[in-house]
């Protein structure tokens, strides 16, 4: 179970390690959204998303001989850089597991970082399968994406620094808006702020149609999305909330937020045009919401949690909304 | 004439006004270049550009009763949106004079931010007329681009900050490209540089055919560009170097670079995939300059000086190259 030391103890390995991201702001931007509205930009994290923290701090938390070894994930994106990155630099063995319909850019970064990639094809083959046995037969130790205490403790040093960034721009109170797939990233923020400024309340934004999080949290109990794919939030399409995760957010957690696939690529455009981040459109649902909710604070904190983003996604979303 | 210490009372002035730009860098992006590039990610400041730096600076320092008759500046872009909001921070009034061809978007920013913006046609008026009448009419003082030691120091800061973040990523020698235009940032970096961190050697880059600062320094006296307009790098087109800044760089800056339009948007499109900022064309020469430049050291930091661009050329510049 994640506590507020294991985050602590995941800052100090992170120190100098990953990117202290700055939290954004612009005039323009607010007056769009008529609230004053802060970005802490995770998409200039190493790697493009704050999935290198998990990364780093699950790596970094292993025994020395465990990561000699070397470690395995599944993903199709950004967790899938994210330990590739943070094992090449502490020079253990990553083998990452990936579809072989992932896009080309995110396989040969993953590649350029230093991992083993292991295409499977998602028609006919058991990514779990393929993972136990490279497991079994090299003593790999398997990084999950959130369900892992110490991938959240990692994450949730986002939380640490939106806790001092706030106090710094004189922030009291906001609500904390984060992009939320499997719960990690929401989780590691909400321990975060609990301890450390407990008048930010953390709200997670989902696609609509893949609001399992909001509905759990409505319902009190996990409940599953009914489509496994089909927005262009790609990276926090998850089937349902995490085990792990779930109860921190079910403790800690306002209601979630859903927003279109539309206002997440206007969401992207803004970004561009206000702030000269490059979002992703599933790095940008915090923003959307931020933007275009309803019944928000007069301020809002929220993550851009990432950028790794095909360029005529992009350029789409710029012709649409730019 | 610009000193250290005006530079690091501008620092004092912009403490909590500016921001502490990040310096950023990437694996993939350093295999490219086949040497390690860290970028001054200015294109995150205020108004998305450095130019809000020297604005609040001149602001700033003007006597109150001056200040409270209010601010003059001539530009087409980064400069008027830099001043405009310096001067509504500091509630100055702002006039900005603006050509009337300018792109709808910065005239629409600079009104925005809460300035005056004066319009006038390129082909049959004087703007210096036109200042020249306001500034007598209304007591406005007129805040140049570059050729003035208080925008100077501002445009320093971002030396301070860059020897500052050097000295924490354990750089101890490289060369500084810079975005160089009028010289502005070029002589503040230079100046600070030499204070502060003097194993950085200052490097002016310019877009090929507009390289009249690469030129001069070379001719050891100021040179003239043939041409008045026609590269992507609209933002740091300039006739010939200032009058203030060229003595500066003249002692103090190493051979200056050019770039092509061509490898500029390339860079566009490198920091889109890699650093995942929002950089405009005349605000990555000196990016394409460390990327593609022959004869560059181990270690170059480069400024990324601006993001105001438009949509469809940053579109176009990931069509060809992201």
């Amino acid at each position: 179970m994640t506590s507020l030391a294991m985050i602590e103890a995941a800052a100090a390995r992170l120190q100098g390690r990953a990117r202290l991201t700055p939290l954004l702001n612009a005039p323009l931007l607010d007056r769009i959204a008529g609230r004053r509205i802060f970005v802490k930009a995770e998409c200039l994290q190493w790697t493009g998303s704050f999935k290198f923290r998990g990364g780093w701090s699950a790596v970094s938390a292993l025994p020395e001989a465990a990561r000699a070894r070397g470690v395995l994930a599944f993903s199709s994106g950004n967790h899938a850089q994210g330990v590739a990155l943070a094992a090449a630099r502490h020079r253990a063995p990553a083998v990452i597991v990936m579809p072989s319909d992932a896009p080309a850019v995110k396989i040969g970064n993953t590649r350029a970082y230093g991992a083993e990639v292991v295409l499977y094809d998602r028609a006919t083959e058991d990514r779990e399968a393929i993972g136990a046995e490279l497991a079994e037969g090299r003593g790999l130790t398997l990084i999950r994406p959130y369900d892992e205490p110490q991938v959240i403790a990692g994450q949730g040093t986002v939380g640490l620094e939106i806790a001092a960034q706030a106090a710094e721009a004189g922030i009291s109170g906001a609500d904390v808006i984060t992009c939320c797939g499997g719960g990690g990233l929401t989780a590691g923020i909400a321990l975060a702020l609990e301890a450390r400024a407990p008048a930010l309340r953390v709200r997670p934004a989902e696609p609509e149609g893949f609001d399992d999080t909001a509905r759990s949290l409505a319902a009190g109990t996990r409940v599953r999305n009914a489509a496994a794919a089909g927005s262009v939030c790609d990276a926090i399409v998850t089937p349902m909330p995490g085990e792990i995760t779930f109860p921190i957010l079910q403790r800690l957690c306002g209601p979630g937020l859903a927003v279109s696939d539309e206002q997440a690529l206007h969401a992207v455009a803004l970004a561009f045009t206000h702030l000269r981040i490059v979002v992703e459109p599933g790095g940008a649902v915090a923003l959307a919401a931020a933007l275009f909710a309803e019944g928000l604070p007069d301020t809002v904190i929220c993550t851009a949690s990432g950028g790794n983003v095909d360029p005529a996604v992009f350029a789409g979303a710029l012709a649409r909304f730019g």
